[in-house]
This record gives C-alpha cells, sequence and structure tokens, in this order.
C-alpha cells in the first residue's frame, strides 16, 4: 500500500513518516508540507494519505483526496458537528472515498475507554484518576471527561457510588463529571496516564493505561491505514476498526 | 423471586444466604444442607436454588431441580465434560430448565479475562502477573493459565513477544503459558489480585483485578439468579449474562 | 513475658488476644473488659498490658499499671497534649515504668509516612492519594493529613509543586493540605489504602500501603509489647522502637 | 559554582551540559571530548567536573582533576576495587580533593533501595518485580539483584517468605536471589521500572521506581555537583549526600 504523509515535517508527522517507512507492507511515497503542492501525492500514486496538519488546510487536503480517490486517516484536530456534516457530504458522492477522522490514536487509550464502557455497569462505585505532567492547562484531562461521561451514560439506571462523606476539605473528593469523581494529579516525570477503578462487594477491577511517548499513536495510525478500504464513508474513531465484541 | 440455597451452612452458602436476604427482589425460602430432604425446596415453592455444594450431591441435586422445574446457579467445582453432558441431556427432556454452572461468579474476574482476551491482538508485548497469599499450593493460579491461555488463543496470528534476555538467572522470566509469560508472587498480607500488562510503542494498559475477601463472588450469584430464567438449558460460565459487546 | 490485654472482648481486643496468644515468647494471662477488676492483672503477674479500650476509661488504667510496675502499650484514642502531659508526670514519678501510646500500630503506615517524609527534599512534586471503602465519614483521611504536613514540612524551603492548570473543574486538583494535593477516593471493594507519589525529571517515586484487614496492627502492637521495656518513660509512635536511619 | 563536562559530546554528557546550563547558582566553562586537552578545564577556572566518559580515559581524567584542585563527580562504569584503591591513594595525598563516583544518580532509585533495606526487618514477605523495554539483555536487572541482596542482608535473622507451593510450572516464582524472589517483566512501552512488595498480616507496603527518561539521572549529579565540596576524599553512591535518617 502507498502511503503519502500531509504535515510530514510536523514533529507527528515526522513520526508517522518514520512509522510507515518501518512498517511491513507499506511504502512511503511522498511528505507534503505547508507551501508543498497536493499534486505530488497523484504524481506518486499515492492511495492512502496520512492527514497530522492544522484545522485551517485540513479540510482542502480532504477534498483534494476525495476527489482524487485517495483515503484519508485524519489526527487532525478541530472537526465540529458542522465540518463532520460537510465530509459526509463529499464522500457521499464518491462511494469509494474511506476518511477516517480521530481524536486519539493511541489504540490503549481507546480500548481503556471502550472497557471502562462495559465494565461501567457491574460495579457499586466507579472513580477516574488521571495523571500527567505539570505543564498541562486542563484539569480533568478531556480523555478523562469523555471516559467519565461513557461511564456515566452506561450506568445511568444505577444507583450513585455510595459516599459517607459528611465532613473534609474542599476538593478531596475530587471533580464531579456526571456523578463520576474525576481525580486531576500533575507531576513532574508523568507523561499520560489514567486509571479507571471499580468497586463492589471484596472486589475491585482497574484499568489503567499509560502513555509515555509521543509516538503511542503511530501503531493506531498504521492499523487505520491498514484497514481504511474497509469502511467505506466516513468513520470517526478507531474504536470500529478493532472488532470489539 | 423466591430464591433457596443448597449448602446453606457451609461458609460460602452462609454468605449466599446472607446475600440473598437482603438483595432487593429476591426472597429466601430455605437452606439446604447435609441431610436435609430437597423437598423443603418444592414446599417452600422455591423457584431459584443456588448450589454451592461438593461434587458427591450436586448432581442429585441437580437432578432433583430440574425435574421439580426449579431453576438452578451452580458454583459447586468438579464438572468434567462428562457431566456436563449428563446435565445438557437432562435440560434437554425439560425444555423450560435453565441451569447456569461457572467456576467463578467474580464478575471481576470475568470481565478482566474478556478484557484481556479483547485486548491481546493490538500489542506487541503481553505478560501476566498473580499475586496471592503464601498459603496456595499451585503456581501460577489456574485464573492466570485460563487468562494466559486465553491471551495466546487470540495471539496466534501475531509474533511472539519481543524479548531480548540474553543472560539471567533461571525463572526471572517467569513461567510460559503457551508464549505468554506468567509470574506469581506469593506474600503475607495479600489475597488473590492479578495484573495483565500489555505493551507497544509509547503504551500500555494494565488490567487489574484484586479481590480481597471470599465474598466477592456474591454480586455475580444474585446477578445469575435474576437473569436465569433468560438462558434456558445449560449455560456455562457467567460471560453470558454480562452481556458484553 | 506475660501479656495482658484490656478491652479483650471488643473487636480490636479480641484480635490481639489471639495474637498474643499465637506470638512466640509471649503468654497470654488474662484480659479484662467493662466492669472487670484491674486486679486480675497483678493476680496473673502481668507484664505488659495492650489497652484497647475507651478514652473514658483509659487514664485509671495508665495509672493503675503505672503503680503496680505493668509497662502499657496503649492503641486507645483521644490523647489530647493535656492527657499526654498527665502521663508524663505519672512516669517521671516512677522511673521503670514504660507506656507507649500510638494512633496508628500498623507498620506499614508508619513507614510510608517516614520514607515519604524523607523522600520529599528531593522531587519537584508530589502528591497524595489515598483510598477508602464509602463509609469512611472523614475526607481526607486523618493519615493522609498527617502525612501531607509532614511532607510538607520537609519541603518547607523548596519551591512549591510546578502546576500549569488554567481551568478546569471545581475539585480536580484535590483538597489542598499545606500546599500537598491530597485526593480521595472512595471505593465499595477497598479497605484502606494510601499512594504517596514523588516526581522529578524522568522519574517518579511512589509509596503504596495497603491495609486490608482490620488486624494489620496486631504486629506492630507485638512489637511493642517485645521491645516495651528499652522505651522507659512515655514513649508516642512506635516509630523509636523501628530503630530507622 | 563553575562546572565542565567530561564526554560532553556523548548522549549522556549533552544532557548533563544542558542540565547545568539551565541549573541556578552552575555556569557550565567548557565541554571536553575525546582528543581535546585537559587543559580547558584549568583554563576556565573549573571548580568541579562531571564525568561520563570511558572506563579508558577516566582515570586519567581523574589524575588530571585531583592534581588540579578540580572536584569530580563521575558516573563513569568500569570501577573495579582496585581502580576505587587507586583513586583512594591519590585524593590522600590531596587532602581537598572531592571525588563522587556513582553507578546510579536516579535518586528515586537510590531511595528506593534505602528505604527497601529499611522495611525489610518488618515484613514476613518480601518480592521484587522489575520491569523493562525488551531490548534489555539480563534479567533480572542489575538493580533489582542489588536491591535483592540489600534485602537479604536486612533479613538475614528472619524466617524466610513463607511459600507453600508445592505443585506448577518451572520459572512461576521467579529466581532466587539470596531467597528473595525476583521476577522480570519485559514489555513493549515500558523503559525502567521497579517495585519491591512487602507483606504481613493484613497489610502490604509497595515501594516502586519508574524511570521514563534516560535524563532522569541529571537531578541527581546537579545534587552531587552542588554538595561535592562537603565531602572531603572519596565517596562512593550518592547516598550519603541524601542525609538520610
Amino acid at each position: 500500500m502507498r502511503v503519502g504523509v500531509l504535515g510530514a515535517k510536523g514533529k507527528v508527522g515526522a513520526a508517522m513518516v518514520a512509522g510507515v517507512e518501518s512498517a511491513e507492507g507499506l511504502t512511503f511515497t511522498t511528505g507534503v508540507d505547508a507551501g508543498d503542492p497536493l499534486e505530488s501525492l497523484t504524481e506518486t500514486n499515492t492511495e492512502v494519505v496520512i492527514d497530522f496538519t492544522h484545522p485551517n488546510v485540513v479540510m482542502d487536503n480532504l477534498k483534494f483526496c476525495i476527489d482524487n480517490g485517495i483515503h484519508a486517516v485524519v489526527g487532525t484536530t478541530g472537526f465540529t458537528d458542522e465540518r463532520l456534516d460537510q465530509v459526509r457530504r463529499w464522500v457521499a458522492d464518491e462511494p469509494d472515498a474511506c476518511v477516517l477522522i480521530a481524536p486519539n490514536f493511541a489504540i490503549g487509550a481507546v480500548l481503556s475507554m471502550h472497557f471502562a464502557a462495559q465494565a461501567a455497569r457491574f460495579f457499586e462505585s466507579v472513580e477516574v484518576i488521571e495523571l500527567h505532567h505539570p505543564y498541562k492547562a486542563d484539569a480533568p484531562s478531556g480523555t478523562a471527561v469523555r471516559t467519565a461521561k461513557l461511564i456515566a451514560e452506561a450506568r445511568k439506571e444505577l444507583p450513585p457510588n455510595p459516599d459517607a462523606t459528611s465532613t473534609g476539605l474542599d476538593g478531596a473528593r475530587g471533580a464531579d463529571v456526571d456523578g463520576v469523581p474525576v481525580h486531576s494529579v500533575r507531576l513532574a516525570g508523568l507523561v499520560a496516564h489514567q486509571e479507571v477503578l471499580f468497586g463492589t462487594q471484596g472486589e475491585t477491577l482497574t484499568i489503567r493505561h499509560d502513555s509515555i511517548d509521543r509516538t503511542s499513536f503511530v501503531p493506531g495510525v498504521l492499523l487505520a491505514v491498514r484497514r481504511i478500504r474497509e469502511f467505506a464513508g466516513l468513520t470517526v474513531g478507531i474504536e470500529p476498526l478493532l472488532d470489539l465484541s
């Protein structure tokens, strides 16, 4: 499979070029960056592009790919519902076009959320602890909030977490995300980590994800590249590619 | 729902009686122990029995229940393939009979194994660490061996774990269960714990189950009692009741 | 060594009686409970008593022991500075009297706090996560607050934890105890657990204590009983007995 | 304080140059690499050198430093007892010379070992789990073996770990290092991690060290640079600088 990279000179893009080059069965065709013509994709017979660029340019990139029969695996941010609808209209006109847009390609993170949602119905209690480097601006992390919301949705017919706390200090019991306590640790020496703790009579189940390297998205992107042709139209998130059941 | 307990005076049975009595929507009818007549089940209009007895008596118990239209949730050990086939023949003659036999009712343990099997395809490396009290006779635990075999089955088309170990001490790399290293820790102060570690480029996923109390099977048994009527015939293991997908 | 137990019929006292009876080199003399005469201690030649009683009676117990040359290991709560001063005056008059009063006999908990205080000077960041059963009234736990205060004292000349959090939800970053964030998890299936996380460039150090059984104080009490004679006067806390350096 | 770096162009040396440059109160004077004259150290009035070079050249470097009144903080490997004795003789002739040679500058790792040795006397059971990337050649790691030996030394008058294992698979119970079981996990996505688990009646204590970045030695080296003048003669290991008590 012939694979090009848009945003090839960015940190993430460079990691993707290296990832494609060392992956069995994939051939790197061309890297395109700001100012480079998109035509180098067609000239090199690129079959799939990986796009880690910028919200300003990603829509033009997608239009070009769809028009030229190139499948796209996209990690660029900024996809509002409107933008997703626009992409849906484009691919509707090109039945063979395959576009996958995902906010998170780290397979471990995606599996963590999936498992957390599955386990949520079976435990009396659940809490989320996310732990990150101290330079992070938001607390809780976006992933922790998404995880807590998925859990809350799965538990909506269950009684709330038991909690007899009657005296204490502000903040001790964490942030409340739809009834799920979320605790944010910020510690030098960490990168990005999350633990979901479930408990019931006499037992607990913990699902922990540790990401210690900015390249942890590479295997997920390569998986998407390899399977993109099986998913005609627009696919959001890599979960459908994981064949979970 | 009217629920009886066979083996009611054993440790596990007593915990089950207490569990039924405090569960919403369930009524405890009668406890039967060695020497007590099974007829007390029919006399009290028992609809479902919980059987934590002994391999010597469980087959007679089951025959009685199936003949009398009582559903059975069974945690007694010793079910060989032959015994399971016998039960299958009995329930084939009674289309309304529902029998569930499970080696493990701890929901956390069952979910752990299910999630481990699902995650196994997506990571380069996997190892299992099980940790138990020091009075345990077998190492690895039966659960760890079962978990490793499920993982190995899911990974059978993947390359083996990368491992550059060239010098070392015997045993450092654990036991080999179908290619999955399994490490057994025996420590005072522990009860029964298991960690499955998955790793790939820059990220790891850990699924940990902690059981610190012999009553951790109670919620799983109660779940089975509540749903047994939906599962006609013989069901082995509680996984089908968890509606995982 | 001949050992008596005050409060012998309480849950904790009963565990202590069992602990003494199964300990090598210790002989159980007598158990005293509400209404029983203290004289049974002297009549049985008790050398050391273990007191897990009630703030209402513990001072009378101690006076009796000090007057009768019986050493005392005390886990009863409610020792204000005034009470401790009173005990100090009593033992000042009896140079051979040895009294040890400790809020926590779990050796693992005491070591955790000691190690946390030692490590505190060497890391940029520190946070505390304590995890308990959901029936606990206070959050954070008393042990977590004490731990955080010890850490804060050791770090008072260091810069505060780096933390770039600028947006977030109330409570996400935990409770602030003298500059140390403390997070309280309340989860069914847990007993009493605490993690102290330290981090600096590229590395983290975690000190975790898990107590899963109300008897975890027994080894610490037995250690105190065995060594009490070496510690004339009043000793507060078991740390001096641990010969840490 | 004026600080030079020997081996400045190696990976570790380059990280040290960056570390010195960004450290408050330290001034980087000069980097010396293979072929560069050592005289640039004296010409730039270097007061302390950091040496991460090669066993072939480190002894000449040390002789030069000692002769020229420059203190040395050394992370280079290959120091046999003979070499250490040679350095001791050199510094004996120069009462103001301060040389610190350490096999491990990661403060978290050194504290872990110190705490493990302190805790070892108080628990019935202890095991070590070390977890590394899969490209590591030795199992167990050198640090794990050193940790186990320190623990074994501290426990030499205690009974062995209780262990009722009677049936099992080869390797499940780990490698035996002086009676301490050591388990080695090799997993993609990890760097260098170690857990020491202690257990006794009802409680466990876990000391975990995670190193996720090759720069985790920098804070330890900078601490040594700052305090080297207080330690006349030869010091081996950074533990004496940590003022542990």
